[in-house]
């Protein structure tokens, strides 16, 4: 059962918005939340892209998120600024912060977004890699729901926390990776279980704590940070970076107020932006490309995101090959 | 041969200072360098404590490092700024960078410190767990001679490359973490070697790009990042902020320059503190407390640095046991 159907990236994109404004957003939101989910599936990252399509109506539907909601902007000081998504989806609030951030860090050297109020549903390379368009690092970090055990523990307490990084290239492939803190990305073990397939040891537990290759235990019981206790801190840093430090909840808070409709709880994102022209001389960018010339010169290496960006080149001509029940479900939602 | 020799804190502290100052430290550079590896005797890490006293002074003797170097503080944008080691130690820079970075970071709600020029041979927990004190979380990241082979690759390129984080919990033990993006810390390694110990598959390769368990192998071929190619990102993540951002050397760079004497090759150090009464809320601290509760309540959790934390309550009273050769060296150093 391995039928898929071929969508120009124009038709998936129409889809997409008919979809979400036929189940509750206006335009701007799904515009926006279908821009991100198009960023996604131009790289072919499946389970970023129309896969989360249904997630998003569901919320819509039973409430949870406002499709018409507007982001509140308010600076909270030279070097920070706040960005209320007001419990609409995370792209619209994003389309707001990240100018926001970057002129912030180009006058000050360094600025913080903390955007809060959201359901953010999608992945954070998309907010780096922008920011690293406009020559600027940047960091990101955001909670979830609750998936993963803490370092020790066999009971769910951190989201899936993914941290994305972006360093500047100028004229070249930024390097950016966007990982978990967790062993697998929830959507991949998501995609693993829809499929039939195995997870690898050390991907989770079950409900009793016992570790399990099946995914869909994996998925009632807890996933595991990767790298064991480093992982595990990283989890616990993205739980502070993305709740405490800006006012938003923690994985386990968002968990105990979600209402479990399929789509994403409301959680927070915290985006860091740095000059690297302050501090780092006017040759800055040619000295990082010694160190990426000294990678490459390694037999064996990679840079993250190579596949990604080769796919970037190819979909506009090729299309995108959706699975056909994945298809089925696209036109059904547009058709609400 | 576990023989020990047992010093008060006082004692060792007179050693340390006498040692590096019998071999080309001025007075403020023995108290500072002599006061961070306290800070990890007090702490019990013995592999960043007296274990590097016989480094810091090859450096002194080799001229590789300026035993009487002043650190210039330079602002480079209202959240931004440079201090220069000029080629000294790195603990008398931090005690000027510290400073700097918290008032930016009080004025601005976030702030950049970039450390060139030194020579850093300690953990990074002191620095973040000073900002913690001033209610900041705090982010540290250096490089180091390369010792670490990139994801996929066989060849030394990234340092051992730590990254520390702090957070404040007013009242309670700060959350802070330090831990190296290598599998192992180096200092750690060089400890197993010493003992006659074993180390983990994972964490490193022999000169032939072979997995091995022999430290000896791993400390001559390279090491290997936790975690993975997640680990192997992070470390070069690292290496972009305490490098490319900050103007300091890459640690290949770092390599190359360095004479191999022993002691810490050049190299620099990004800190990023951040003001969470910013965008946290004035309820900041009693809402993540309400986190490390629900962590708590999990079995079999526990805190990075809870061990530390109880040695440094011990230590005033039982002192230090050194392993005798280890002390019998600090002597001889501290007779030059």
């Amino acid at each position: 059962m391995s039928e898929t159907v071929n969508l120009s990236l124009e038709e998936a994109e129409a889809l997409s918005r008919k979809a979400l404004s036929a189940n509750g957003a206006d335009e701007e939101n799904a515009r926006a939340t279908t821009d991100i989910m198009m960023r996604a599936e131009r790289d072919r990252c499946a389970s970023h892209g129309l896969f989360r399509l249904e997630g998003y109506c569901k919320s819509l539907i039973s409430g949870k998120v406002d499709g018409a909601a507007r982001p509140t902007v308010t600076e909270q000081g030279p070097g920070a600024v706040r960005v209320d998504g007001n419990h609409g989806f995370a792209p619209l609030a994003l389309e707001a912060a990240l100018p926001a951030v970057a002129e912030k860090a180009r006058s000050q050297g360094i600025a913080v977004v903390g955007i809060t109020n959201i359901h953010h549903f999608a992945a954070l390379w998309p907010e780096v890699e922008t920011l690293a368009d406009q020559n600027l690092c940047a960091i990101a970090v955001t909670q979830a729901s609750p998936m993963v055990a803490p370092s020790g523990g066999k009971k769910r307490l951190f989201g899936t926390n993914p941290m994305a990084f972006a360093w500047p290239r100028p004229g070249n492939d930024h390097f950016v990776f966007d990982q978990a803190s967790a062993a697998m990305a929830r959507g991949e073990v998501m995609i693993h279980a829809r499929d039939g397939h195995k997870v690898p040891l050390g991907t989770g537990i079950d409900e009793d704590g016992n570790p399990t290759e099946d995914p869909n235990e994996v998925l009632k019981g807890a996933q595991l940070a990767f790298g064991g206790y480093k992982g595990a801190n990283i989890a616990l840093m993205v739980e502070l970076l993305a709740g405490g430090l800006i006012g938003s909840v923690f994985s386990y808070e968002a968990g105990r107020l979600d209402n479990k409709d399929g789509g994403p709880a409301t959680g927070g994102e915290a985006i860091i932006a740095i000059d690297p022209s302050r501090l780092g001389g006017a040759d800055w960018a040619a000295h990082c490309e010694g160190l990426f010339e000294e990678l490459a010169a390694i037999p064996g290496t990679r840079l993250p995101g190579e596949r990604r960006r080769k796919a970037r080149q190819e979909t506009p001509q090729t299309g995108i090959d959706l699975p056909a029940a994945l298809h089925a479900k696209v036109v059904e939602l547009s058709e609400a």
